[in-house]
């Protein structure tokens, strides 16, 4: 079956042109139709610069575009024809299967709720981060679609991840875990012990393993892990930048060294390997789950190879089915554990 | 003047040989008295091995030893002769100046509150961690000492950060910031927004800059970074594990490529001289603020150089009058800053 996929041409710190580029590349190798949408000329220019022969390509328009650091509230209220309101309302109306966007993160996933809506039984949408470890892969979410959430909103997140870690990472019987502090069962703060009691009453649907901690994240002990969305926000960027200051470190002493230098020039296929094993571009961005609709939401410096795997992603997607298991799911569990049993009494009284 | 500091030489994964070493080389570089803290055979024959020429030790007997993975509270309520027990009870009783271990950090904790108790003004110790950034080093807040804390817990925490960072690390006017999601003032969760309308409420001694972000443990942009012990816990944890995580991948693909084992080399000095930078041996451990006393608690891999520099580290704390600092500062602070007036109703209650 052939998909038609809506990607935001206007979004990213290289667009159009990587993403243009980018979306091309993935209409011709994985032979979906993907639908540009954005400020017509400038999106035309860049199809003709590239070349789409062997691409089934259209170009939507679109001719208001959202800025990278614009506030995400401004966006959906001033900017009603973004190519980002465009593109999320293609998947709304049935025009296109899913969406792609590498532009303001705040400002997608706002647009998005507002054009899909949420899925039956889903709360709170959900970031998934998608990490490389020891052996393969995990799904980590919440990575900040939300600040104070609920317990019930985590279990949620657990059970989305555990289907897409199944549909679209291809992990038959995902573990999954909650971030936490120490491994035991009592360990971790009053959020974490009720998602976790509450995750244990799911039976063994959802392969839960209990707590996982910090460094788990890279270890391959779960496939699945689950977290607040500040925590995951807060974490990420650590990581990010732990990854970008050990990399300056590195080449300040290099750069002190000739020895060091000649070193480097023989050590390049190494680095460049490596580079492929952890960069995110390979793992084509990341979903936003529990919408009416699939969306991928790719880095805001991402190049042409990673909207590429990011239109990939979203096929399969939509391909495996990931909205409809998480709707049948939802509606399986057992009362009392993704329910608003947990709402604080301030919002109770609403 | 000559402090005496009570070293734990039982405490760690390579004691009592690297504690001893480690402490008979502070005690013959910083010429403090260095008391030497559990089973007088063992570390009587650890002096021997090493010679104590030119360095002022004592051995004090403590005739039990608490497992690096003994559960806390089991240590606290069964091993009250423990090296860690002495060792701090001998600060607590004025024979030692400060206390330094390498041992299990969650029953040196929990002894240390037992043995000294907290300094007035303060409700909860802090683990403050010590982090190189692209200008120098930055003390990052509770890394662990705490879940569940309350906004005026982290009012506390900042402030014993900000007297910490300038007595011991030397910067004069510390940057105060609060881990959160985004710089903006009105971003962040309940909690992270109560406790910056606090922190400004405490006026320009402190230095407040506002949110920082989980990048900004590296950046350079605030020399005091706050947060929660849960989060704190999680984000360190992840931090250590994508550096061993980044050093396994770039060894793994080395090794497949005899010219980058080459290079690897020629880039021997260079990766020697990182790893100087970088490695936690040469920040001396991490201080648990907040108690009646001078304490530093080293990671459990402390080598000889770790434990020579925790110890110098302590020397600091105590010269700096630190606590003092604290003390004064808390009594101080406008009411309503760090007061209990977020107690939860249950806990009012009581």
């Amino acid at each position: 079956m052939r998909l038609r996929i809506a990607v935001d041409a206007m979004g990213g710190d290289h667009a159009p042109a990587s993403i243009v580029e980018g979306a091309i590349a993935a209409a011709r190798a994985w032979g979906d139709t993907v639908l540009l949408v954005g400020l017509e000329p400038r999106v035309r220019a860049e199809v003709d610069r590239v070349g789409a022969r062997g691409a089934q390509i259209e170009i939507v328009h679109a001719d208001e575009v959202v800025g990278m650091d614009e506030p995400a509230v401004s966006s959906l209220r001033r900017k009603k024809r973004s190519s980002i309101r465009v593109a999320a309302r293609l998947v709304a109306d049935g025009q296109a299967d899913a969406f792609v966007s590498a532009g303001n993160t705040g400002a997608v996933m706002a647009n998005l709720k507002v054009a899909l809506g949420l899925l039956d039984g889903v709360d709170r949408p959900a970031l998934a981060a998608v990490l490389p470890n020891r052996q393969g892969v995990s799904v980590w979410l919440d990575v900040g679609a939300n600040v104070d959430t609920r317990p019930s909103h985590l279990v949620q997140f657990a059970i989305m991840g555990f289907l897409y870690s199944r549909g679209v990472i291809g992990v038959a019987q995902p573990r999954v875990g909650v971030l936490s502090i120490g491994e035991e069962e009592g360990k971790g703060n009053e959020a974490t012990r009720e998602v976790a009691r509450r995750l244990r009453a799911c039976g063994p649907g959802i392969n839960f393993i209990g707590n996982v901690e910090g460094r788990d994240l890279f270890s391959g002990r779960a496939d699945v892990i689950v977290c607040d969305g500040f925590i995951g926000n807060v974490t990420l960027k650590a990581i990010e930048a732990v990854s970008e200051t050990t990399g300056l470190f590195l080449r300040e002493e290099i750069e002190r060294r000739w020895l060091a230098r000649a070193g480097a020039l023989l050590m390049r296929g190494a680095f460049r390997s490596f580079r492929r094993r952890v960069h995110y571009e390979e793992y084509g961005g990341v979903p936003l789950l529990g919408l009416r609709g699939a969306a991928i939401i790719g880095h805001g410096r991402s190049s042409p190879r990673a909207i590429q795997n990011a239109v990939r992603v979203a096929g399969e997607f939509v391909r495996q089915k990931v909205n409809d298991r998480i709707r049948d799911e939802m509606a399986r569990l057992p009362a009392g554990v993704v329910d608003g049993s947990d709402a604080t009494e301030a919002e109770a009284a609403l």
